[in-house]
């Protein structure tokens, strides 16, 4: 089988361009014992691919020119020398990257059941995105029923899940996101309390404005200058949930630390990565499934067409441009 | 009785200078129900003192010009109102100040017992300095036997105490002072497994030496630089104690953030203060108590004597002159 991939060209340097990138074409390989071959109908875009393109290492090393970028994708399994899964079922591949097919070893595949949500749901609710929301929200950030939530980056991915879950928890969720579009998605769709536009000219009075009472947890995907913004308005003993820093993946410069804060008022600061805490991937999909069948999640999903609108895809997402979680239908 | 007080004349920006104080003298007040008049023996330099001095608020509201600057005192009561505390005896109070004379209530008062340690040591290793290095490293730090732990202000008052504490843990403790005399008292005298010179042109390249391994614990005392050259060594799943920012205490100037170590290493940093965690300080008095009569706590004090020495010896802190917990003796 031939399979279209994209490959890095070269290391972007800031927002990463076109010319970054190669479309190349390769035979798949040979299976060996126990791997699928996996045929992708959809990709997910996602930030955390950003961060392996430069050369400094972060959770993961950094990638090598000519590999091709990191994403999950969903897809049918077109061929099978494992027992476990066979031909012609449904699969999510967090490693299946930017390319029409991959080959995994069936222990790294999460199937997917399409009677329980649409496949693509398994790239945003019901996968990382929405454990990472649940793990970065519950066990990271200790979120507790009344408290005031807030959320950054609040109508994308992981966002939009971080903000439904504090509301099924019974929080006072406040979104971040930028232009009004977005912020009145937060509100009107997905039944956050409210939402702010960063990009406002009133960003810092809305902060004051929705939250008088102080912000017990804020969970943060963008870093840089958003949260420096929410340093005055965290409560005594909140939590700040470093999730991610979309904002400063393209950037060398650092921005103000809010340390004063972290100790005046006696704050916990603590990133996490979902594989350190599979343990709590059980009840993930326990709660998760049911939010899902009873309506309570609303998925926004920003879908593009074809491998050529992966590139476009990724850099409209770090430029904020999309709304929802970016796939990529194959 | 006549109560000589150093008060707060005018603010400092950066260093504090002695025209930013003071000395007046006024007469000590009528005892309410309930009060004592202590006079002081010993006055405790902390600083945490210049914080207050500053007009931004920070755990504690900013002191008001005229007012006598925060410090603890240990003193024998002098007169008392109170059933729970007679003349004669020794006590130590947390906001006594920097005067002679203070009035607190019985309740606000730890008893001193000379049988156990000199007075002076409820200004040290059984007073503040002491409970707060055991409640960061134990509580917050969550320091294990066996970890690697680092303590920036090794030297000083409450950093000596967490480095012998992590040491009795069964920590490899390193200590980074300022200087040859205050680094070789760390491995001499208060038995580091090693000290380092943050002055020295090699400061960076030691840490890496010395934590081949790297860091589970920063116990941070300083923030700015020395901070910030503790990321790369912090391990993953590392904690970041922030205890205090003494570097950052005179500045306006915002250091690097280490918010990229913080996620890709997973990292914990938490901000304290003592007064969160009272329900620890039994467990510390036991503790401490016990290894302070085994000798396993070495006590340095830089003592000055009289009222007059407490700018200096204030500002000689603050600079790193000083070595050991610093003193007033009136």
């Amino acid at each position: 089988m031939l399979n279209q991939q994209i490959v890095l060209a070269s290391r972007p340097h800031g927002m990463p361009r076109p010319e970054n990138f190669r479309l190349i074409e390769t035979p798949t390989p040979e299976l060996e014992d126990g791997q699928v071959l996996i045929q992708h109908n959809w990709l997910g875009m996602a930030p955390a691919a950003r961060l392996r393109m430069s050369e400094v290492a972060s959770y993961r090393e950094p990638m090598a020119i000519g590999e091709v970028p990191y994403g999950q994708a969903v897809g049918v399994v077109a061929e099978s020398r494992s027992q476990a899964i066979r031909v012609g079922e449904t699969v999510m591949y967090t490693s299946g990257g930017w390319q029409e097919y991959s080959v995994a070893a069936a222990h790294e595949l999460i199937k997917v059941d399409p009677d329980l949500a649409p496949p693509s749901a398994w790239l945003g609710p019901l996968g990382t995105s929405g454990f990472t929301a649940y793990l970065g929200l519950i066990e990271i950030g200790q979120a507790r029923s009344g408290e005031t939530v807030v959320v950054s980056a609040a109508s994308g991915g992981v966002g939009s899940m971080a903000g439904q879950i504090a509301r099924e928890l019974g929080c006072r969720v406040v979104g971040i996101a930028g232009g009004e579009q977005k912020r009145q998605h937060l509100t009107d769709t997905l039944g956050f309390d409210a939402g702010i536009d960063y990009k406002a000219a009133d960003f810092r009075d809305m902060l004051q404005q929705v939250c008088p009472e102080g912000v017990d947890v804020y969970f943060d995907n963008v870093g840089g200058d958003v949260r420096d913004a929410l340093w005055p308005h965290m409560k005594v003993g909140g939590r700040v949930v470093v999730c991610g820093l979309i904002s400063e993946y393209n950037d060398e410069r650092k921005p103000g630390p809010g340390w004063m804060s972290i100790l005046n008022k006696r704050l916990t600061v603590r990133g996490f990565i979902t594989g350190d805490h599979l343990d709590i991937r059980s009840n993930f999909e326990r709660d998760m499934s049911a939010w899902y069948r009873n309506g309570k999640i609303n998925v926004l999903e920003d879908v593009r067409e074809g491998l050529d609108a992966v590139i476009p895809a990724f850099i409209d997402m770090l430029s904020g441009r999309s709304l929802g979680k970016t796939l990529v239908r194959l």
